[in-house]
Formats: C-alpha cells, sequence, structure tokens
C-alpha cells in the first residue's frame, strides 16, 4: 500500500461538470494573453515566450482546462500516447520524478504515457513495431540514453518522432534531446566548497566508463583548475553505499581531503559513513560531503546536493517531441538542450564528537 | 472518435522478425507443460498453479515470446491498455516500484501501462469517461486509497473492471483489491528488537489520522501484548526528517526506549538523527530503529526495514484485475488479498562514540 491522502472528495454531477468546463477565452482573459496565443501554447508552444507559455499553462491548470478532445483527435488524426520505457526490475529515482513531471506536462498538451518496458536495447527495438502497431504512437521519449545507443536513429529512419532524456553520446544523431549539465552541477559543488574555505576538494565517482560519471568528474576538475588549486587522486566505486564506504575510506587516507564532492547521493552517503568513522579519531578534520540528485537520502542526510531541474527537462523534451510531431517532416537541425542544474545547500547535523 | 489504431505499414525486415518469433509450443516444450497451460498463464491465469505459472512465465520472458496480438485483440476486442494515475507533483517510492513491476507484469499479459495524472479524486472521477472514450482503457489499477473512495464504486457501476493496491477502508466496496499486511510488518519488526532482548520498545507514527499509519501501529502494540509488556507511548509526525527528529527526540525523553519501531524509513531517519544526538550523553544506551519499506535511505542508514512484497502485489492486482476484465459479468464475491511483508535485517555501523 502507498501512503494514503486524507482528503474525502465530493461527487461532482457528470452533466454539470461538462457543463462548467472553462473555455479557451476564459483561460485567454485570466492569463491577459489572447485566445491565439493559448491556442499556440497547446499547439506550438515554440513560438510561444517561455514566461507566456508557463502563465497560460498555470491558467490551464488552475481551472483544469481540457481542449475538446474528439475535435481535437479528428484534426489531428493523433493517438495521444507518447511511449516511454520503464527499466525492468530496477527503480531509478531521478528518472521516476522525470516519469511523474512528464505525465503532468503530457496531460497539459492532452496527452498521455503509455510505459512499455524491455530487457535491453535490442529487445526495446524490437518492441517498436509492435508499439505502433497496435497503439499508433505519437512519438517517443527515450531516456537512460548511453554510448552506442541506437534506438533515436531506429525511429528517425522510421520517421517517428522521437526525443531523449540524455544526451547523444556519440554525437552523430538527428534527433532532438534534453539533458542536464552535470559538469555544470559538480563545478557549482565544488565552487560552493571552494567558497567555504576548502582547498583539498576529493571526486569520488563511477567506473571510468560512465559517460555520465566522468562528466560530472569533468565539472570538478574545472572547478578546481579555475581556482589555481590541483585536482586530487579520483575515487571510483559503484553506485552502492558500502562500496562506496570503502572507497571513500580508501580516498581519505590516500589525500587528507577535507571535502568530498560525490558522483551521486548514494555514493554520498556511504563516503558520510566513512567520514564519520574517520571523525572518531582525535584530531581528525571535519569533512564535507556534498552529493549529487537532491533524493531524499540527501535531505535525510542533512547534507548539499547538486539537483536536476527535472521538471523543466520534462517540459523540454515534451516540447521539442510535440514539435517534431507538428513538424515530421521538418529539415530543421535538430534542438539539443543542457539545463543548469542547482546546487540545495544544506548544513550538515554532525554527530557531536 | 473512439480508439486511434490505425494500423502502420510493416517495414521489409518484419516478415523475417515474425518467422524467428518463439512460439507458444517452444514455450511450453521448454517449460515442461502442455499448450493449453501456457494459454492458461495468458488469459485465464488464476486457474493455474503459480508455480507452474512462474516456470512459465519465466520462459516467456527468456524466450521474448509475445502472443499473436492482432488474432488475440481482434478475439478479444481489448485495447491492450490498464491505466494507472500517478499522482502529480509528488513521488513515492513505494508506488513507484510498485508501477515497474505493475508494467513489466502487464507487459507479460501483453497489456500496457497507460498513465494519468489527476490533482485529487474529483479530477480522477471525472476524467474516466474522457479516458475510456479516447483509449478504451481495458480497466483500472487505483492507488492510495482512502477513507470515503468512490473512485472502485464508481468504476463498478459503469462496468468498468478495476482492482485497487491499496485496501477498501470503509469496508463497503465490492471491487477486488491486493494490499500489504502493514501490521503483520510492524509485527515482525517489534518481534525482531524482542528476541534482541529489547523490552522498553516505542512506535514512531504519522499523524492519527492516517489509516495506514495506525494499520502499523497495531501490529506493534499487538507485538507488545502478545509478549506481555506495556506497549510506551506513542510519538507521532509528519513524513519528514526534521519532524521525525523532533518526534523521536520527545518520545525518547518520554519512555527511554531502547528501540523504536518507526512508521516509515524517512521517520526512522529523523530518529536516528535524534538517537545519535542521545548517544553522545555519556552512559547513554544505544538506541536501535528498525523503518518501513526498506528503501535506499533503510540501506543506506544500515537500518532494519520491513519490506513490501511489491512484485507480488503487482502481480496480484493484474491477476484479479485480468479475472474482472475475463468474467465481466461474475458475480463471485471480489478476492482481498493481505500479502505479507517481510523484516529485511541490518546491522547498523553505529559511529564510534
Amino acid at each position: 500500500m502507498v501512503n494514503a491522502r486524507s482528503a474525502v472528495p465530493t461527487d461532482p454531477g457528470a452533466d454539470d461538470a461538462a457543463s462548467r468546463r472553462p473555455t479557451m477565452s476564459q483561460v485567454a482573459a485570466l492569463a491577459g494573453v489572447s485566445v491565439q496565443t493559448v491556442s499556440n501554447v497547446l499547439n506550438t508552444p515554440g513560438i510561444v515566450r517561455p514566461e507566456t507559455a508557463a502563465k497560460v499553462r498555470d491558467v490551464i491548470r488552475e481551472l483544469d482546462y481540457r481542449p475538446n478532445h474528439a475535435a481535437r483527435q479528428l484534426r489531428t488524426k493523433r493517438s495521444g500516447l507518447i511511449g516511454v520505457r520503464v527499466e525492468s526490475g530496477s527503480t531509478d529515482g531521478v528518472f521516476d520524478r522525470f516519469l511523474h513531471a512528464l505525465t503532468a506536462c503530457a496531460a497539459d498538451r492532452d496527452y498521455r504515457v503509455l510505459l512499455y518496458t524491455a530487457r535491453d536495447d535490442d529487445q526495446e527495438l524490437a518492441s517498436y513495431d509492435d508499439l505502433m502497431q497496435r497503439w499508433d504512437l505519437d512519438g517517443f521519449v527515450l531516456s537512460h540514453t548511453h554510448e552506442g545507443d541506437r534506438r533515436a536513429a531506429h525511429l528517425m529512419e522510421r520517421g517517428i518522432p522521437c526525443v531523449s532524456f540524455g544526451r547523444d553520446w556519440d554525437g552523430a544523431g538527428t534527433h532532438p534531446w534534453v539533458d542536464v549539465d552535470g559538469a555544470q552541477g559538480t563545478r557549482k559543488a565544488t565552487g560552493h566548497l571552494l567558497a567555504q574555505g576548502h582547498r583539498r576538494i576529493a571526486f569520488l565517482g563511477w567506473p571510468t566508463d560512465s559517460r555520465v560519471g566522468n562528466d560530472r568528474l569533468a565539472g570538478y576538475r574545472a572547478a578546481m583548475q579555475a581556482a589555481g588549486l590541483p585536482d586530487l587522486p579520483v575515487g571510483h566505486c559503484r553506485n552502492a553505499v558500502d562500496d562506496a564506504r570503502l572507497a571513500a575510506h580508501d580516498l581519505l587516507r590516500r589525500t587528507d581531503a577535507t571535502a568530498l564532492v560525490c558522483v551521486s547521493d548514494l555514493v554520498a552517503l556511504g563516503a558520510l559513513a566513512a567520514v564519520q568513522l574517520r571523525q572518531a579519531t582525535p584530531g581528525a578534520p571535519a569533512v564535507e560531503v556534498v552529493g549529487f540528485d537532491d533524493t531524499a537520502l540527501a535531505e535525510g542526510a542533512g547534507i548539499s546536493s547538486v539537483a536536476q531541474p527535472l521538471t523543466a527537462a520534462a517540459e523540454q523534451s515534451l516540447r521539442l517531441l510535440m514539435d517534431r510531431i507538428d513538424r515530421p517532416t521538418t529539415v530543421d537541425p535538430p534542438t539539443r538542450l543542457l539545463l543548469a542544474p542547482d546546487l540545495v545547500v544544506r548544513t550538515r547535523r554532525t554527530p557531536p564528537s
């Protein structure tokens, strides 16, 4: 069971509800824009200024405005479905937050998300025909992109609109994508530690075959270089608490670092355990730890963490996908967006020594 | 317009791919069962022994066997879509894990999950007509059930199959549901602490208007009573680390408890912070903390936690929903399943004093 909502709803008469449905004119009036602008926000959002679009969407949500589905669907011949793969057997808090935001953004545009699963990329590639034949999806939002990823090219070749949340690591693709600038995140994290007076700052990352991990490492190195400081030896570990604890223990011993920039919150949690052990030694310096992804783990441990702008990532992914759906034969170069993450600063409750 | 499932021309490679597809006979042979049994697993799983069904599903996954969609759909006139609501603006790790498992289980039965969102129950009730008209959903898996929840009754009255993950708290419904026995979980957690020699065990829970929270409290009380021990005053807090830390601090002061059974991992993490503060006092006893939901938080903090069987919950929810879809006019009383959670025991790395 999941946590129960306490609110007890009241029953709206279905007919009354229909007659009380807000109109596009009401949305326009309340948002202080023209009806055409509201229509643009819904159908061709790329031509609307972001601030205006945000204002209109706020009003749409507030009034629970929904366009006339039947008329719209007849006109556009769309299924109103977007395919998203969930990894079977595993969950990823960041992906789940993106998925929730994507579902909400899609609903604003009168689309729904269809979930499918696949054991691996090959199985995913093999499933596209089936998904298209049975449900006539209007497009796909891919995620978990990686080197040698053939999914976007496969869809593009078949004229199926797609966007990926996650960059095109090979750089050869022609599809639009949205990603978060991980290097900028670790630059901010490292900059925060530098501003606090730390000079011996080390990085605890994932194995070197992780492109996402290497991107985050690069941001740390850039910040150290910009400050005229040497970067310290790098620690590597799998994304697991115990592995991170051992790696952090070793890294602290080797580097005498006073601060650790960690590639993820889970790794930061392991680092924190190593730090607490170390601080038991009389005279050992306090060690600051910064995480990445601003999950409940970071909140729980009271550590600063880099937050990915997942709602913006979902909105932009949808916008780019809709643009492809609206203009299937476009020859414009694909849009690529690197969004800026923010550092959420927390003051850790250090256990009293 | 009803369903938009227009056929998309298959690419030339499709025939080859189709000819290489595994057949139902191959699945049957590899699983060591009859073709009829494989068919039953796919269509009327309720009549197959669970061990047999599990074996067949393993083979189905291994071979990536997929029934002939078109034939099946023509025969059954189904959309192959199941509706699931995601809460807008918030994520819940337990729900997300259930959703992933549900997506995988649904795929095994050749169904996909359609996500929709709603601000509240009223909006959800108002959205059913639209979802049915546009996508002809075969059924719904509801979650986040609560007192006064009218959603299942609303769907049942319209002949739309549904099941809820989360019990019918009012007990008046006629729909099938699957839930996890929270009380059994906290009984196990309390029993574990009793077996370790703890006698002064307290419970830190949610506000008293949470039925889920009260269920978990009842399990703690039952275990204490069975052991012939008095239950201690109960602490209450919102599901947030800082709130839990303050409540735990107060609870420990009032009760001198040596162990805390917590209503969630997030609450347990707050309790842990209070415990660490307390253990700084010379002579203060070590305090054990047990959480609920076995999230990454529990793993990260190294505390024991009650794990909900979310894959089983997803499988059973699907099974009950399929039974309703297959037998829409059944007058059998609805099946209600309370699944047993397990305690995941961890030895906490206590920070050295």
